[in-house]
């Protein structure tokens, strides 16, 4: 087992990533503090729950925790309003009180749905992650959470952190293709924004990762979450530096809204998003990347152009909803080198518009 | 006017109390610094837009902020989840972002409903409170933002303190009789649970602040507002002192959820609750100071029993849902002499019990 610790003064936690660790869900909450004499809640969803519901519901059970548990549909549809309020109503027949936990076993939308529930309930109670997926190695590790608006995604949430991560490695054998490519993307950004050598790494060992080698993975976990806890760390609350982490992630979130956050997966959008970066880098002139990013996300299986289907208006038009929009001019993370990004305030909206009809050629011809 | 600092850290923030402040919205949001090049959002009901929504808009825009408004209909209804994501929308739609503010134009509805909307809209905006009630002295200070769950009251919600509160007196003046009671109730508590001069001066004065003097209003007000102050500086996030503000609220919300959320205003629910509190005092025998307490909402003209159709029931069973209950104990705030009070853990069921029904023996008997 390996330990990470996210240091955020009175709110640093730790985040153990290792095999076999779920079977001790009861054991290490007990030693994080969490109260034996009140209620705690289990959130999870429906491709999870089958595997590893039982596991932690017993390893906690018999640590001496009284938990309810809560089931939510598989998918980005269940970081709604009406799927969150329907968690709250468990939590509140649980009878959980002040002194409750809320437990996400599960990807990034169970982290983000059952962590803005943790952030609201009684306005805030303690939160655990159990991330079952690689892209939550990327969602566990920062304390957004949030659920999606129709008009616009993540757009009603919280900055919460969790009290402990744990992160059992064994849950991923159970990942669909699909789902490991969308989660090795932004473990492949981490070294984009700020490791040139993991950014090769991951470039190296990209048949390991895709093959789930449990070294290769452990490693590139730790990697990934230590990345993005020296980032967050250095900026909580997204007042500057954090907002590299979001490479590829404006025309990402657009291409996953136009999707109707199902047609995409997050990992695929920021795929095709990070490809659109490094073509506006060169187009502004900063940086010629475009073919070298392009070979490391094809390397992870991950999709770099749009679907000629795809509407470049609706794209254009869901990006004006984003949060990076600030005080009405465009903000983008812009890769100078493999491992270096800048933050470009006012990039014209003219460049990207041609960056997103370019991916959608690129589409066709590939 | 007077100006009061509520003392937060970072998070400190002004108070400023007076008459004719509402036109000055606009200069004094630019002093506090907000940001003209955002769009921002007032949120406002049915029954203060007409009043003083063109006023607010008005001083805002002259002073070059660019507004939308959002006007929900009145009463605790609106403190729903649908409510709030009706105003989530608006907010997307009027193109808000990481700097703009949401103004909350009205009593504590308003100012809980917003402030939940602010803390949690892209994880949380600036919020300034323009209360428009008395009761609003209690609910601008502190932080304490939320919307109700059916199944019980501020269930979801966030601590997000104000960047300002204006509180212009000569809004109060259009309230209805029943309101300013219910108002003057959260005002004399700030008396009982600790400043014995201050709650005997609210007996004294009860006729000019029913009358709506504005003297005795305005130093009614500002002494509220700076024990409610004192209390949240000590201690932000409710982990002890700040559970004396709740003084008669365990009872209270359960009687203003029995009777739907409209049947009694907060401040009748509360008071209600402040007389339960001091019958609960004497059946424990800690203290005798129930006549002298109903004395002094009855000259404020508070409802102190309950109504013989209100069912005991279901105001134990609403009871369990409260967030004072922690971890499977009962905590009261319960009264030791006017001025003060002590934070009772671990209080009899059997004994809350017996008030209640003594409260509506008391409604019979009356």
């Amino acid at each position: 087992m390996r330990t990470l610790k996210v240091e955020l003064g009175e709110r640093s936690y730790p985040i153990y990533i290792g095999r076999n660790l779920l079977q001790h869900t009861g054991a290490m909450s007990a030693e994080c503090g969490i109260s034996r004499k009140s209620r705690h809640l289990i959130v999870t969803d429906e491709s999870v729950a089958p595997h590893y519901l039982k596991k932690v519901k017993d390893s906690l059970e018999s640590a001496g925790f009284q938990v309810a548990a809560h089931i939510v549909p598989s998918g980005e549809s269940s970081k709604s309003l009406n799927v969150y309020e329907e968690v709250m109503t468990t939590a509140i027949s649980s009878k959980l009180d002040r002194n409750s936990s809320v437990f996400a076993l599960g990807g990034g939308v169970v982290g983000d749905l059952a962590g803005f529930v943790a952030a609201s309930y009684m306005r805030g109670i303690t939160f655990v992650q159990l991330p079952t997926t690689i892209l939550a190695h990327d969602s566990s590790v920062g304390g957004k959470v949030a659920v999606n608006h129709p008009l616009a995604k993540n757009m009603i949430g919280a900055f919460h952190q969790p009290v402990m991560v744990l992160y059992d490695v064994d849950t991923l054998t159970t990942l669909p293709a699909r789902e490991v490519s969308s989660g090795l993307a932004e473990m492949v950004k981490h070294g984009l924004i700020m490791d040139r050598e993991f950014a090769y790494w991951c470039l190296e060992h990209a048949s390991d990762l895709l093959a789930l080698d449990p070294e290769s993975l452990t490693y590139g976990l730790e990697r990934g979450c230590a990345i993005k806890a020296e980032v967050v760390s250095q900026d909580e609350r997204e007042g500057g530096l954090r907002a590299i982490l979001n490479l590829g992630h404006t025309i990402g979130h657009a291409v996953e809204a136009v999707g109707g956050y199902g047609r995409f997966l997050h990992g695929e959008a920021i795929a095709i998003g990070m490809a659109g970066s490094a073509m506006l880098a060169e187009s502004l002139g900063r940086a010629d990347l475009y073919h070298e990013t392009v070979a490391m996300l094809k390397a992870l299986h991950l999709p770099v152009s749009l679907p000629s289907d795809v509407s470049v208006d609706q794209v254009m038009e869901a990006m004006q909803h984003d949060k990076k929009f600030s005080e009405g001019q465009m903000v983008f993370i812009i890769p100078e080198q493999i491992g270096k990004v800048s933050i470009v305030k006012d990039v014209p909206v003219a460049a990207v518009r041609a960056v997103v009809e370019r991916l959608q050629k690129e589409g066709e011809n590939g």
